[in-house]
C-alpha cells in the first residue's frame, strides 16, 4: 500500500468514529507519539502504551462533536487535522480543541506521530 | 524567540495578506522547501529561490478569497492551515486548494517548510 491509501484508508475510519479499528490497523509495534505537552505523554512508544492511552481519552472524555479533515499527504507523510467540543469528566470543564497530527508511514505502517494543537 | 513567539508572529503577517514580510523576516538563507509534487518544485533551496517561487505564485495566479489558520505548534515546529480558492491564469482554471505547511525552527528561523495536500 502507498502513503496515500494507507492515508486515506486511516483518516476513513477517523471519520466514522473507528479510531480503535485505524489505530490497530496500522500503528507499527513500536510507534511513537509526540505530543505537544510536558509530563508522561509527552514522548509515548508502543501500539500497546498507546492503544491504553485512547482508552483513556475516551473513558476520561465525554465528546459532543468532532470533526477530521484529511488526509494532506506529502512523501511518505500524511496530515490529519482533528476539531473537538468535548467535556473533561474529571472537572467538568468544556472545552474546544483544534489539532493538527501529523503522521510518518514506514514499510505500510505508522511509525510516528506527532500532535500540533492551535495556539 | 521561541518557536511559539515566531509561529505566531509569521502567521500574523500571513493572516493579513504580507506573505513576502513573513518569508523575509522568518525564512533561514539555507531554507529548505518541500512540496507533495514532482518536478524542479519538488525540493528547493534557498531564501532567494523561495522569494522567486512566491513572486511566481502571486503573479500566476488570481487569488479570489484565502484563509490562514494556526499556528499549531509542537517543540520546534509549527504548522499552519491554507485555504485558497484562485484561478490559474494561464489556463483559467478556478481551483480550490487545501493544504497544510508543517515548518520547523532552528535558531529562530525557519529551516525548513513542508506543504501537504487534501487528497
Amino acid at each position: 500500500m502507498t502513503t496515500q491509501n494507507i492515508a486515506s484508508d486511516f483518516v476513513a475510519l477517523l471519520k466514522v468514529g473507528k479510531d480503535h479499528e485505524a489505530a490497530a490497523r496500522y500503528n507499527a509495534d513500536d510507534i511513537v507519539s509526540y505530543e505537544a505537552m510536558d509530563g508522561p505523554m509527552a514522548e509515548m512508544r508502543g501500539k500497546e502504551a498507546l492503544r491504553q492511552k485512547g482508552e483513556w481519552w475516551v473513558t476520561s472524555h465525554e465528546v459532543h462533536s468532532a470533526a477530521v479533515e484529511g488526509p494532506y499527504v506529502n512523501g511518505d507523510s500524511f496530515c490529519v487535522r482533528f476539531t473537538y467540543d468535548f467535556t473533561r469528566k474529571e472537572t467538568g470543564e468544556r472545552l474546544k480543541m483544534d489539532e493538527i497530527g501529523v503522521y510518518q508511514v514506514k514499510g505500510g505502517k505508522i511509525a510516528s506521530e506527532r500532535f500540533f494543537y492551535a495556539t
